[in-house]
């Protein structure tokens, strides 16, 4: 049996554990993939990314009418965008393959890990045993059990795979109501599929904030067909095609025909192969390995990090937690937590949505004051020149400290427009300060949260008005 | 003579200067446009930005062939778009007119106002006096003197007026190499006009990081035709349209035809109809008039803001000395300063710049320390997305501090990008912080700011590399 003083399992993550501090450590990369670097990089925020520029352009022509411009869509080649993508992510992924293998001190396994005790892991033929042994496995796409799936199996794809068909679907199923549904339908909508989003329960985006989640689902039912409350019932060939047959809440069913099903219906951990029993090694409820705060499992020695663990699937914190790890291995004796008290996150779609922070019903629930204010982005100069219509940013914030407790934003750029309010809170920078102690270039898109800033000053003091 | 407590000479930032805490003075207003509301809001940022956004969509399609979409810019409507924006601004104007002439407390005078003594002015046939007096008169285009102007004056623009022509030129000289000339030549360039850009010197954006203005250069470059070092001579009649004349250092003559040509060339201060002389109200060399900290003139009770007295023409600038002037007028006991520390500015061309703080010409010049880090968007996911080529974030910090000193961008969003480095100068927050005391969404675009940010981690102490 063979002993690192490291094991690594999963070369998302995990294989950016392995830096230049751990060059005199004896370590193993473990990966059942045949392709090296995990999600983000293969299957998830990067590539899926890559197809959403594309759809933004492509679903451009509709607003460059409202503003005298006429721009025509002639095409979109799906698969010279598809091999593009993916012919620089194959690339990147193949080289890191061959860089890490490469690396003196990394003996890479190719193969599904299991742990056959506290401190050894079984690798196909191979055992070995390891001082620390870090899980950083990940998640996957949620599968369903559904009357005639096997035989549609063909027609049938997750995020892991439809990135990747050959022939972009004229007509296109998607099950879901969360980011990878939303953004998918932008995707796929976008460059010109008739896309029905079919959700089980009556809204999208349920951990948003209830008006931004609301808005969201009116601005998206403009562009794909939004069918909600109602399930999945089964699944049939026809033709080409497939027939996907629902339910809605009274039992009523309904037929949709399409050239493919979407199923983004959430995540599961990535815990369930790993025999984590052997190792004593607990799961909590949605399958996620239990970490203390310093990322330990139940077990000494073996820690975990990422999807598999985290109640964050988001890889920047995946990043962040992997500094925490590489941290608390290098200085086993000052052992440090990871900061999730201001997590931000995005929803590539069309619109955009980004938030950080509690939504006003969390506020509500918790019993904690607040103040609201909301500015649309058509009541700025830079929302002027985009004709905006329906985005806006909702701030939340403690009247009596002026700290910011959420902030939300839905409309272009909101991924980036909302980073200095995650500045904000993560350095606990006051309101009235962040409104009127920095200049906000006029008449550029940022206004909109300065206006959201003074908007909360007015609405609790509005003799001041933030002047 | 009718008396006032005060007198405001202008209607851009004028205006806003009177707010509901001067409900019980009674104020005169005064504008010599038949327009109110100021270049700002009329000819100046706002109607510019409406018709960058038309420019940005009808440029796309060459963006867009590069991510396997094909777009056709069938058109774009000048006159559409023109009315469009001009519909919406004049309806603002002419409302805030309105809305103006009905305060029980403000006489809106409507000439030209020029002292007649310390605290009189004439205006017209109208003579009044205020115990204090406002002068917010801004600045307008410089004009040239040039031998044949006249002959074709109906074809030479300026800012003012060539956003309201009844008809697109086909093809368009623009003489100068600052930022108007920057923004109309992607305006014009983008809606499909064939256009020349003249510059006297051989630099584009002079005020610029030498790298950002460079790179900047290079892909105007690309999309109109720059010719620099070369000056305007004279200007004729042709058929319908105009020749211009141009001589290099070399004094070889060059031609150009077009059906248009704009003037770009820089902004005089509005202070030379103002009679300053009979109120004892010095000026600067560039026409500037002369101001303290406080924005008081040399002659007392007469203050001056915006254009017309600050170093920066700047919108957001202007509305900052709004709020000090508010405050000073209301609070003499207590008079305030207006913060130039950190003075953001963009330019909404193609690309897109904007910075902050100083330049590396600047600090190299002031034999300043500093560490450098630039950023490419291409190596950033969001950046892969994009399949973006040639934009890049510089940031300029002092090593012993981690104070940021300069932000310079250039590239998509670089007018939104920019906002969490404001803030962070403004705030005296420290680079190591940044970087890693706040999330950074995963793959939002932001992440080209906190690559430049541990690149300059990296550049000061390798070994750490900011992890």
């Amino acid at each position: 049996m063979q002993h690192f003083d490291l094991a690594v399992i999963g070369s998302g993550s995990g294989n950016s554990l392995i830096d230049e501090r751990f060059s005199d450590w004896n370590v193993a990369l473990i990966e059942r993939d045949p392709v090296f670097g995990g999600t983000c990089l293969n299957r998830g925020c990067i590539p899926t990314k890559m197809f959403v520029i594309p759809a933004d352009l492509a679903a451009s022509p509709a607003e460059a009418k409202r503003l005298g411009v006429d721009l025509r869509r002639e095409g979109s080649d799906w698969r010279a965008i598809r091999d593009r993508i993916f012919g620089r992510i194959d690339a990147v992924s193949a080289g890191g393959l061959d860089w890490r293998e490469r690396s003196e001190n990394v003996t890479v396994f190719h193969g599904e890990a299991s742990f056959t005790g506290p401190k050894t892991l079984k690798i196909g033929d191979d055992e070995i045993s390891a001082d620390q042994i870090v899980i950083a496995t990940g998640s996957r796409p949620r599968r369903l059990d559904l009357p005639g799936l096997d035989e549609v199996a063909d027609l049938v794809y997750t995020s892991d795979d439809i990135m990747r068909i050959d022939k972009r679907p004229q007509r296109l199923v998607i099950v879901g109501g969360g980011y990878i549904a939303a953004e998918f339908a932008h995707i796929f909508g976008g460059l010109g599929t008739d896309v029905t989003l079919i959700n089980r329960s009556d809204r999208l985006l349920r951990s948003y904030d209830r008006e931004v989640a609301d808005q969201f689902q009116h601005l998206l039912s403009q562009k794909v067909k939004l069918r909600l409350n109602q399930a999945l019932s089964s699944v049939e060939r026809e033709g080409d095609g497939i027939v996907v047959v629902t339910t809605d809440r009274n039992g009523i069913e309904y037929e949709y025909f399409a050239d493919g099903l979407l199923l983004a219906i959430g995540r599961d951990r990535n815990s369930d192969a790993l025999n984590l029993a052997a190792a004593g090694i607990e799961t909590r409820s949605a399958g996620q390995i239990r970490v203390d705060a310093e990322h330990r499992t139940s077990a000494p020695g073996v820690w975990a990090m990422g999807d598999v663990s985290s109640d964050h699937l988001l890889k920047h914190v995946a990043n962040a937690e992997t500094r925490t790890v590489q941290h608390n291995l290098l200085h086993p004796d000052d052992l440090q937590e990871t900061d999730y008290r201001y997590v931000p996150h995005a929803v590539f779609s069309s619109p955009q949505v980004a938030a950080v922070g509690a939504t006003e019903e969390q506020l509500r629930q918790w019993g904690v004051p607040y103040v609201v204010a909301t500015q649309r982005y058509a009541d700025v100069a830079y929302g002027w020149a985009l004709e905006d219509e329906g985005h806006f940013v909702k701030l939340l914030a403690d009247p009596s400290s002026w700290h910011l407790l959420g902030a939300h934003i839905i409309g272009p750029q909101a991924s980036t427009l909302i980073q200095p309010l995650i500045q904000a809170m993560s350095f606990g920078q006051r309101v009235p300060d962040l409104a009127r102690g920095q200049y906000w270039i006029h008449p550029a898109l940022p206004e909109v949260v300065e206006n959201a800033l003074l908007g909360l000053l007015a609405a609790h003091q509005p003799a001041e008005l933030g002047k």
